[in-house]
Formats: structure tokens, C-alpha cells, sequence
């Protein structure tokens, strides 16, 4: 368990700072990982999970900090990427008092670190840790939050499929395509309204029926299949929109499509399932870059935080962006000859690179009462 | 390795806060521990050492900052406790710019923690942070900082000795008695003139025998002895301002004071020698009691970095109430029936738990730019 490894196989740079932070009335304990502010603040949620030791809850938060901080960098926000974790059962644990507590963590932080919603946590929790601090982002719309992140999520998925559609067949259109959604949850269900208006067939699985009925219901030519049978199906995209690591090899053998771009994250089971599905000459459109969008919402109400507020226009405007970001991934790929996942990280390390070298100093983030 | 374990035979709370900071520029690492800022800012240096693995620094940090702050509840100043790390050789490895990006470290806590010298670490290094931080103590005195904490570091030790001098021979002077000084470098040296000037007679030793050389030219009567010899000459008092761990099972059998008070940190080898101390007649003055002047020295640099600076006097009357709170650690330890080490213990983490339960939430730190 070290704090300060780096993997340089991955390209991996190392963390620039890990909090660990404890309240003893509250029983709080929690990490915030900031893998970089080079391009702005760190962005990313708290989970709150009942970790089996610190050192799980340690090498989670390395992790998924440093995943936010790629997400961000190759969609070309002016943010950092960051995570936390708090270590307890939500359940049991959580408490006015607790929430509380971290906020003014958050706060002590000084805006390096903006945290949201993810596993374990809620908009209700964001805004009682909105009342210890000004960094807190995905609170309820009525305290002027960006709300439910799940709406640009969708929307930016839709912008990636068709930048992969014009890639693969010459049209930015799923317009007589049909599109297999593994997982028709929140993110999901947005997806299908997206794929029907622009005039694709859509054929649905989840282990939830009721996900299924509600799909079904938006028209009548939604069809379904069994989450074993979906990856089967003759489909030109396959969308993995539920739990992450649905793509793996025998995915790779199944998979009837050309495309393969969904919402989830994490969807390959190790990072050698991209070569896999290039060599069976399925394009995979990497998670990060196609899921980008739900980080540009809450992104959008860190970044106005001081000076207007968030804007669901300008923040959809931002998501659009995600089309060229996916054919610039991609022709990447094509002039450096490897996959569009090992492109997409290549892309996000320069940005950083570059930022991090800037002699000028133009930095993203400025330290609040800083004397620099 | 875990940041957030408490050691309750100890009565520890654990950790509030524990930091990991990289700059991949610079190559700094470093680890800010801060263990309470129930009482105010956590202050305490930055030391700079070649650790052999991150475990051994998180370790040395986590025990240092504890300490930090046993000494500033016990010395009742409105200080919490802190330390920090920097990971590397300072000859091969410091730069302006680490010491620099370090700054900008402790920059961003907001006041949360407070630097200052330590091994490894210079007044001229505190000036090249505070470019960057205004939360940096122990600067040059053109700088507008306290300047070397070793002139009431060592009148502090002055006066616990003068309490210890009360509680044995009930007056409040070392006049007519015999004081051994181990260790007769900055500290040793100013202890030796407070003692001259009371009228003690002194009898040094040095591993040095340029500064054993300083000390008899101080006055004619002071005599000297080999660093072997010193525990066992007919002294009332011992007075350890050498390096740690000078006081062990060897040194409680052939100790011929009555007292034992000194400069040095961490005198005992393990915590039992406070008993077998205490079992041959012998009272000692815990360590970090005596030698907290130098803590509020730099403290009252802290304390008014924005209300005036640094003031001597202040300072140095409040470094004179150690006489006092020796007495009170004494008869606390009589009242309780235990060693005064484990006195000074209680007396700390009795008034760090008050703060920290206070429901009035009159705590002592104040987080800047926070809602609260």
C-alpha cells in the first residue's frame, strides 16, 4: 500500500496530493485522492462504501481519481480529476454530523478538489455538504446544482455513437441502424429517446424487467432480449450501458456488431480486450471519452460556480464537443497505429504533460489565497 | 502501514488529517501530518530526510505530529500539532523549486498547518516557502520571523527546572545547587548562561569538545566531564540536551540527581523509564513539557502573522509560564498517583477532548474562506 507509486507502464505519473481525513465526533473517515489540477480543479464524486480495509479503499480511490483526471483531459475541460472515498456502510453510517464533517474537508481543500454524487451518496448529501463548502457540485437543482448528471451522459454516449458511425460508415447518423442497449437504467432510457429520434432500431436487455417495460413503452418497434442474448444479436452497435467490465473475451467472440460504444464505465475486463476487439475488427469507442458527458454537466456548475451558476445550455453545447473528441480519438489511433483506448490515454497524458511543463505558468488552477 | 489507526492503550484519537503531496516538476514528496487542530492551527516543522521507504516516513510523521501536539495542549497554547516530511536526501535533492512547490502545499490547507524548521530544514528554506505560503514560521528575523527558537527553548528549560527546584527543595531557584548539562550546543549553551546567572554551579559534556570549550568559556567555574562520566557525577540536577534517547536503564542506575530536565526530545528510551525513574526517587520533567519554548516561540510567529508579527517579550513571558505548568504536570501526577510523563499525557488529551467536544464549537481553528 503506497500512496506515492507511480506505473510507468501506464504512463502513469503519481498522485500530486492524497488527504486522508478523520473526524472523531463524527466518526468520519475518508481519502480524497487528487490525481492533477494541471488542467483545473480536480472533479470527481465521493463513494461511500464499506471498504474491507484502508488499503482497498486506498487503492480504489488511486484508481478512480486517476480515471477522472483522463476523462476530463481527453474531453478538453478545463478540469483536473480527482475522487474520494469515505470508508463505512452508508447505511449505518452516514449522518448529518459525518456529511458535514467531510464538507469542511472539502472546503479545507481551498477548491483543488470539487467533489459529486457517485456510489453511496446522493443530491440530498451534496447539499448538506454544501452547507460547510463552496466546492460541491451535483446538488438539487433548487440549490442551483446541475442536477441529474444522467441526462448529458446519454446525450454525449448518442454524440460518440454517431462520431463512430461516421467513422465507420460515412454518415454522423444511427438512421437505419440498429443499436443492441445492454442496461436501460437512468442513462440508458435517455439513450433510446436519443436513438429513436435520430431513426434507429433499438433492441434492449436489463436484469430488471420493469427497466425493460419502461423502454419498451417510449414506441412501439423497441425490442427486447435477454441479457445473455443481446451481445448475439445482429446489431450494428453494441452500447454497454450497465455495470462495468460486460466487455470481456467471451463478449469479444459473441459480439455481432461493428461498433461498440455504451455508457458504462470501466466496460473491459482488462486493458487487453481492446486489441482483442480490434483484431476482430470491432470499433470500441473508449468508455471515458464516450461517458464524458455526465463530467461535463457537474463540470459546468463547478466551473460557474462563482459566476452565474450552471447552465444546462452551455453545458449540452460542451457535450456536443464529444462527437470531435471521438474522431479525434480515433484518428489518433489510426496515425500512431494502436488502439482508440491506448490513443485516448496518450491524448489525455500530453494535455497534462503539457500543462504541467507550461513555463508561462497559464495552469489551470490557481490555489485560492495563494501568494503565487 | 495505516493512516487512520488509533492506539488506544495510549489514549490516541488517531490522526484529523494526513497529506501526500507530489510535484512531478520538482520531485518533491512529502507527507503533512496534522494529528488535532482542536486547539488551533497545528504547528511543527518540516523535516527532510532520506527515508528508506515511504512506510518509514509515514511513520516518523505520524508519531511526530502527535507529539507536536501533546506539547502544544500541555504548554496551553492555542496551537494544535503537526508535522511534515519531505522524502529525500536535502543535500542531492533540495532545490527553490521543491521548496517552493512545498510552499504552495502548505499554501493550500488554508492555515490548517503551520511549518517550521526540523532536521534537514534551514530558516533560509522557510524564506524561499513563505514566497509562496504565508503559513511558514521560523523565518529569518529580516523576514519578519521569530528567528532561533533555541534562545526560548532553552529559558523554557530554565524555568521547568526552577518548578522542578520548587517541588523538590521548595524554592524556586537553582542557586546553590549542582546542574550536569548533557549536550552544551545552541540550547545547552543559552541553559548554561540562565544557570550561571541563578548562581548554580554547571558541569558540561559535549561530544564536541569545541563546544565544551564554548560552555567553559562562559565562566571559569564551569567544569566539565567525559559524556561517559556526566550521568554519574554528584549533580542535583541532570539536564539531557543532547540528542534523544539519552535516558535509559543504565542512566536510571547510575544517576546521582534527585532531578532530571532537559532540552533534548524523546529522553526516554521507552515509556517504562518514566516509572523505574520514579521508583529510585528521581523526578523527571517529561521532555516535551520542558522544552515547549522553543514550540512557543515559533508559535507567537504563527499566531500574529497577520496582527503585528512576532514579538519577543510576548513570547518569551509566555515561554515563562512553564514554570507553571510544570507545577500543575507534578501535582497532577501526585493527585493521580502516576508518573508525571504519564501526567503531562493526561493533561493534553483531556484538553484536546474538551476542545473537540466543545459544543459552544469555540474550537481554535477556524478554517479561512470556509461557510461555517
Amino acid at each position: 500500500m503506497s500512496v506515492f507509486d507511480r506505473n510507468d507502464d501506464l504512463g502513469d505519473a503519481g498522485h500530486e496530493q492524497v488527504v486522508f481525513c478523520q473526524d472523531r465526533a463524527s466518526g468520519l473517515r475518508a481519502i480524497i485522492a487528487i490525481y492533477s489540477t494541471a488542467l483545473g480543479p480536480a472533479l470527481g464524486g465521493t463513494r461511500f462504501y464499506p471498504y474491507a480495509s484502508e488499503a482497498d479503499a486506498l487503492t480504489d480511490v488511486l484508481r478512480l481519481s486517476r480515471a477522472m483526471a483522463y476523462k476530463a483531459a481527453c474531453a478538453g475541460v478545463a478540469l483536473g480529476g480527482g475522487k474520494a472515498v469515505i470508508l463505512g456502510d452508508p447505511a449505518r453510517d452516514k449522518s448529518e454530523e459525518l456529511l458535514r464533517a467531510y464538507g469542511r474537508f472539502v472546503q479545507s481543500l481551498g477548491g483543488r478538489y470539487y467533489t459529486a454524487c457517485d456510489v453511496g451518496t446522493s443530491v440530498p448529501d451534496m447539499d448538506v455538504m454544501a452547507s460547510e463548502s463552496v466546492f460541491v457540485t451535483g446538488r438539487s437543482p433548487e440549490a442551483g446544482g446541475a442536477g441529474d448528471s444522467a441526462v448529458l451522459t446519454a446525450y454525449g454516449v448518442f454524440q460518440a455513437m454517431r462520431a463512430a458511425a461516421t467513422h465507420t460508415w460515412g454518415e454522423p447518423t444511427l438512421r437505419g441502424r440498429r443499436v443492441a442497449v445492454e442496461g436501460v437504467g437512468k442513462v440508458g432510457l435517455h439513450l433510446v429517446e436519443h436513438l429513436l429520434a435520430d431513426g434507429a432500431a433499438v433492441v434492449v436487455s436489463d436484469v430488471m424487467p420493469a427497466a425493460v417495460e419502461r423502454a419498451r413503452a417510449l414506441a412501439p418497434e423497441v425490442e427486447s432480449a435477454s441479457v445473455e442474448v443481446l451481445p448475439t444479436v445482429d446489431a450494428d452497435v453494441f452500447a454497454p450501458c450497465a455495470l462495468g467490465g460486460s466487455v470481456d473475451e467471451a463478449l469479444v467472440s459473441a459480439v455481432q456488431s461493428r461498433v461498440v460504444c455504451g455508457a458504462a464505465n470501466n466496460q473491459l475486463t482488462s486493458p487487453s480486450i481492446a486489441g482483442a476487439l480490434a483484431a476482430r475488427g470491432v470499433l470500441f469507442v473508449p468508455d471515458y471519452v464516450a461517458n464524458a458527458g455526465g463530467l461535463i454537466q457537474v463540470g459546468d456548475e463547478a466551473l460557474h460556480a462563482g459566476s452565474g451558476g450552471f447552465s444546462f445550455e452551455r453545458a449540452e453545447a460542451a457535450a456536443s464537443g464529444i462527437y470531435d473528441t471521438v474522431l479525434e480519438v480515433l484518428a489518433t489511433a489510426e496515425r500512431e497505429q494502436t488502439t482508440p483506448a491506448a490513443a485516448a490515454d496518450r491524448i489525455a497524458e500530453r494535455r497534462m504533460a503539457e500543462a504541467e511543463s507550461d513555463p508561462a505558468g497559464s495552469r489551470g488552477l490557481r490555489l485560492p489565497g495563494g501568494t503565487r
